[in-house]
């Protein structure tokens, strides 16, 4: 046999699936390399405040977890999560949503990225058509993109999604032979523009969606963080027609080192997500469930969601102070009432490219943001960038926002036509 | 707008893809619920025993973690995993498995399931050619078929999977212009067989899937729990051209509840699957790994290997010696030299199917097993069943054996011609 089988080095190049070859998008890989350089003050990663967390309450119902059920947190669980977790979110659907469901309907997920990343699974086939807002979560534009999906953009204004311009779009759609997978919306401290949909317009988008036999997929991930204004109905409280699938996470009301969300869909569509869970990840982290729930019980996660709008208020004042104050001249942002995120507009005319300065801010300035090309599937956003105000100490903001201000002041003057 | 938007219920089988459409496949989900009976003795779901678990040395591990480290551990990680933990574990294929490979070719997966999924989500198209053993593991098969691969199964014997069949099918293939994504095979242990491949036949495997320029995907979840004979080499450890994939998990060396697996890869393939990653969960759990590493370095995970094997070794001989006396004449199985089963073939003659009977033996007799035809892709198998003896207590074992060969010899009985 030795002379036939010649030692090759693996090509792996021509292995690789269509949508596989050539240069990964790694983005949120760099986002998060370029935050963890020492000395950065980061407006990048979506990260809740390590001040946020009630470490002491989550060690102590660790700790009693492994004590009084440590073979179960150690152990394989159902793939649709633990019964009680399930019961207790549909219960809290219901309490803090006003969504009624039943446990069944409730699938636990690896985060919420993965509850999307099994729809897709599920309903994207390579050419299918998903609708998002623009801009829209990069994650979730990433996720689309490996299904190959045709992305079609929908603005935004100051009352979230332009429901009227959907409505055209699917109308010519129709035309066209083309009817939707879904509609992908986070209406609630978008992200990333920080904006809410309206409550007329949530009625609007939830009819519209269900005119047209279109699925909408509710991201609600910051929904419960609001430090300003009036609370707005969940889309899926409004769903008569059981057209509306929920993402749910504790990443940014508990843990996101935990790893865990929630869909609520309706049980033809729960069943084919947790089949396809099956073969992903088997099920999520038993310790992480468990410990999940307990917090739930115990009001911890109330806690922590009501100390973190206090911080997170403080800080969105000190952010939007801050760009008030140091960011050029013709510069818009978004005044968020809640969530963790602002968005800004530099003048376009002077053709600055958020992109191309990330790295240069970093260096330069020990500021990082992620710039706005990482939020549109076709290229805009070049003059745009996200600020994540969660994460920093509300300290740092102001000298953070200072010297960004400043760092864009100067491009623009370079830019600027001499005289 | 009201009058042209009428609700009408969301008709999902419209929408999901193909591969998505009818029944799902929920044969693990069904075993798991069956175990879970009250009363019953599972010989089916391949978990490791409660008392296998170091549970006060994960307690005070995870304590210690969560008060030194707990803003780290309930935060975001990076996607490939945290750098220590690729480090150590640089160093365990190493010292365990003679493997040389650095930190950048380590990426740690949500389970071992999740770094073969990956891998599906790079490499496999619909109708792409996937080579397995037969039988093979069921959550694999089921992952290629939501793929929609093509699986070509080899068969095996004592010895593990037949290299000469192979050599054939492979040369038989690319005469038809088919060059298969990858070879999936768990060398050590097998499951669901128990067989383990001998040495002779690792080298002429490695270097036969190198000649072909196809990937040998190795599977090592059991590998380092051996409790008879003599150690074999890693495939990893023969791979030459940098073709063998390796596939780690910490369930059965320290907790399937944490969720936790590594992938071991060329860089180029490292690197699509850190992308696809961040598309499908992000980042494993950040408490999980920091647990695992801290286990690894205070020689926890060792410990726990070496009491598991001596545990394994009693229920392996409890339900040899049980077989041997309880099944019915003219039944096979593997005396396997290490790992969670064994693989029972009863008298094909008789036409008995193990899939039909698996519902009855659990309700009448509280045995549950899995039945042989989970594990091929093309229904052979019937008259097959795998049996895990690492769950029950060994005092169970011979008990639930014995009630489980007693229902098959009447079921021969009932199927034996009349005279």
């Amino acid at each position: 046999m030795e002379g036939r089988h010649q030692a090759r080095i693996m090509n792996w190049d021509d292995l690789f699936s269509p949508k596989w070859r050539g240069e990964a998008n790694t983005d949120i890989a760099e986002v998060m390399r370029l935050s963890e350089m020492e000395g950065v003050t980061s407006f990048a990663g979506g990260f809740p405040a390590a001040d946020m967390f009630r470490l002491p309450e989550v060690r102590e119902v660790t700790d009693r977890i492994l004590a009084e059920k440590g073979a179960q947190a150690l152990q394989y669980g159902p793939t649709a999560g633990f019964a009680a977790l399930r019961e207790y979110l549909a219960q809290r659907m219901l309490d803090r949503f006003g969504v009624k469901t039943a446990p069944e309907e409730v699938v636990i997920t690896t985060g919420a990225l993965q509850g999307l990343d099994l729809l897709c699974r599920v309903l994207v086939e390579p050419g299918d058509t998903v609708i998002t807002e623009a801009p829209s979560y990069m994650g979730a534009l990433q996720t689309f993109a490996t299904y190959r999906a045709h992305i079609e953009e929908i603005p935004m204004d100051e009352a979230g999604l332009q429901v009227d311009l959907l409505a055209e779009r699917l109308a010519e759609l129709k035309k066209r032979g083309i009817r939707p997978k879904f509609i992908y919306t986070i209406p609630t401290f978008q992200n990333p523009s920080g904006t809410t949909l309206n409550a007329s317009r949530r009625q609007l988008l939830v009819d519209l969606a269900s005119a047209y036999g279109v699925p909408l997929v509710e991201d609600a991930a910051y929904a419960e963080l609001r430090f300003a204004g009036e609370g707005e109905q969940a889309l899926k409280a409004l769903d008569r027609t059981g057209g509306v699938i929920f993402l749910g996470t504790f990443s940014k009301i508990l843990s996101p080192g935990l790893r865990l969300g929630w869909v609520v869909a309706p049980r033809a569509l729960a069943e084919k997500l947790i089949a396809v869970k099956q073969t992903n990840d088997q099920c999520s982290g038993s310790l992480s469930q468990l410990v999940a729930l307990e917090c739930g019980r115990r009001g911890i996660i109330d806690r922590q969601i009501e100390n973190s709008r206090v911080l997170l208020k403080d800080k969105a004042a000190a952010m939007m102070a801050a760009l008030e104050r140091h960011f050029p001249a013709g510069s818009r942002w978004v005044e968020p009432q809640g969530g963790f995120f602002t968005w800004v507009t530099l003048p376009a005319a002077a053709g600055l490219d958020t992109s191309r300065l990330l790295k240069q801010a970093v260096v330069e300035e020990k500021v990082a943001y992620v710039s706005g090309r990482s939020f549109y599937a076709h290229g805009q956003g070049s003059n745009q960038l996200r600020l994540c105000f969660s994460y920093p100490q509300t300290a740092e903001i102001a000298a953070g926002i200072e010297r960004l201000g400043r760092f864009f002041r100067t491009q623009l003057e370079k830019n600027a036509p001499a005289r």
